[in-house]
């Protein structure tokens, strides 16, 4: 019997490249389309099972989707996905996001900026320029405080991993508010004003969807204590951009760390701010950079072709977008 | 029968105080010297078992040390003594460093720097300020990187399990080259080398002594890794500082965390370097106060009156100044 064909969207680096062959090989044919002549590209299209791919509509093209006649998954490389018209795309395929991916050198990042506003590093190292030496200026112990996490799901779990570790107690936010891990609190978004005013660190990790699209405004900023640690590595429109800024100006002991960006090159080609964010002393930026590590894409491959697998085989995918996931 | 007297050197705020009271009432009676009149200290002193004090040379003087006649500890409240002149202090006594004290606010100090070098974070804030925007260009993963750890001490235990819990390998440097704690490799100085050739971050926790001062030289530095990132909580002599400030130069991606300085406010009345350590892009400082977090010195003055019980109760008392650690 002839193996199912899996189709690749783009032409991978040879790491990535053998990390589909090295889970899917036994399984199923990989064909990797910018390899293929025209005229296998059709066959391809129309026989595909599966489609492993960093965008559906960018890669393939509205005219290629169209052929996609026995797909059942179109399976995306990224974590997030907020950027995917729906609408383009056919209906008859689910679509999954590969959450998790980069859920550990995410949790790194996360823990470099929190640990680095709450020891104050920054700031110190430009006071000592101009000749402060504070030695007795108690800065935030991480052990003991609260670590408020907004998307308890793949990478807020490894987050709330390493926090922990460090001492850190837990309050989670996800979908059902139930969770088995060890967390002082687990709510849903209801519960997002009292995680807000408990967290001295505040990790914002949860998709960009109607819901959360603009969640964290002035009100919910005023409710957090007034030196909390506020961390976004998801997408920066969960966070009010102009009220945001106003609380950085007004609380200078506050720290936003900003990884996650309202205008960004990825997703709008340029980057872009309303307000000089960067010459805040108060802030801490990073270019949309906590995925990558040596490696990172490799391991987020795999995970995507380990997800096309569990399909293959019968199996439900994991994270298969639902209408909760959709922006559009 | 009348319970020893233990006397404290100094006068502290109240949460010290009520910390030493909390773990000595009912085992001794405890005086603080500048409560008494001229006479009673004199009296206090020629009794006391036991003295609690930051520096005992400063806080008492050498007339008051001669009539230490009937004491058998000085305890010291600091973690490091080095800054102790032993000829200076009676023979009869033994001196007792307090260890570890502040092991759990230093180890996430250690966390912060190591990780912040580790991502990059002070270098890509400055290149977005210059309009760069380095998405995908790698940082350090930690999670099986490895930790080399120069004085597996207190301190440097409480750093390794929270590098550990980071997925770093362990590599320790201690008296013995022998520790039960999940490590990959234990040695001794002996081993400095070999350690710093595997270290992907490497922490310098040891205390001060005639071994260790300038045992970090341009010999050792050129042993690491071109990216390596050398984190130092404990003195600044114990780095050849000319040497230091070369290897930076000429190793860009080389980072060095530095909490401990070579001149310093409070061992030596300033703060002073030979060479513009601050201007370095890859530097990161802070002014010693890693151990400064809320109720740090009340955890401290708890640890060292329970090692005063211990040598009241005729137990062995912990962390006993030998020879090993007495620089002069």
């Amino acid at each position: 019997m002839a193996l199912p064909l899996v189709l690749v969207s783009h032409q991978p680096p040879t790491p990535i490249r053998d990390a589909f062959l090295g889970v899917l090989s036994g399984f199923a044919d990989v064909l990797f389309l910018p390899d293929l002549s025209d005229k296998l590209q059709q066959a391809a299209l129309y026989n595909a099972r599966a489609v492993l791919t960093y965008h559906p509509i960018r890669d393939l093209g509205a005219a290629s989707l169209r052929q996609l006649k026995n797909c059942g998954l179109l399976q995306c490389l990224t974590a997030g996905i907020d950027y995917l018209s729906f609408e383009e795309l056919p209906d008859h395929i689910d679509v999954a996001y590969n959450a998790g991916a980069y859920a550990e050198p995410m949790a790194e990042h996360v823990a470099a900026m929190a640990l680095a506003a709450s020891k104050r590093l920054a700031g110190e190292h430009r006071l000592m320029k101009a000749g402060e030496f504070n030695q007795f200026v108690p800065t935030k112990k991480i052990s003991g405080a609260t670590c408020g996490i907004l998307g308890y799901g793949e990478t807020g779990r490894e987050v709330a991993r390493v926090m922990r570790a460090l001492g850190m107690k837990i309050q989670a936010i996800n979908r059902s508010g139930i969770t088995e891990d060890a967390v002082d609190f687990a709510g849903t978004l209801d519960d997002v004003d009292q995680v807000l005013t408990a967290s001295d660190v505040f990790v914002i990790t949860i998709a960009l969807t109607k819901k959360t699209d603009s969640l964290i405004r002035a009100a919910q900023l005023s409710r957090m204590k007034s030196d909390a640690v506020l961390v976004n590595v998801a997408r920066g429109e969960i966070v009010d951009e102009d009220d945001l800024y106003a609380h950085l100006l007004s609380h200078p002991n506050f720290t936003a760390c900003l990884e996650a960006w309202w205008i960004e090159p990825v997703r709008h080609g340029t980057f872009a701010m309303k307000y000089p964010f960067l010459d805040l002393p108060n802030v801490i930026a990073s270019p949309h950079n906590s995925a990558m590590v040596d490696g990172a894409l490799v391991v987020a491959a795999q995970r995507g072709a380990e997800n096309v697998l569990r399909f293959l085989k019968g199996e439900t995918p994991h994270f298969i977008a639902g209408d909760d996931l959709r922006m559009t």
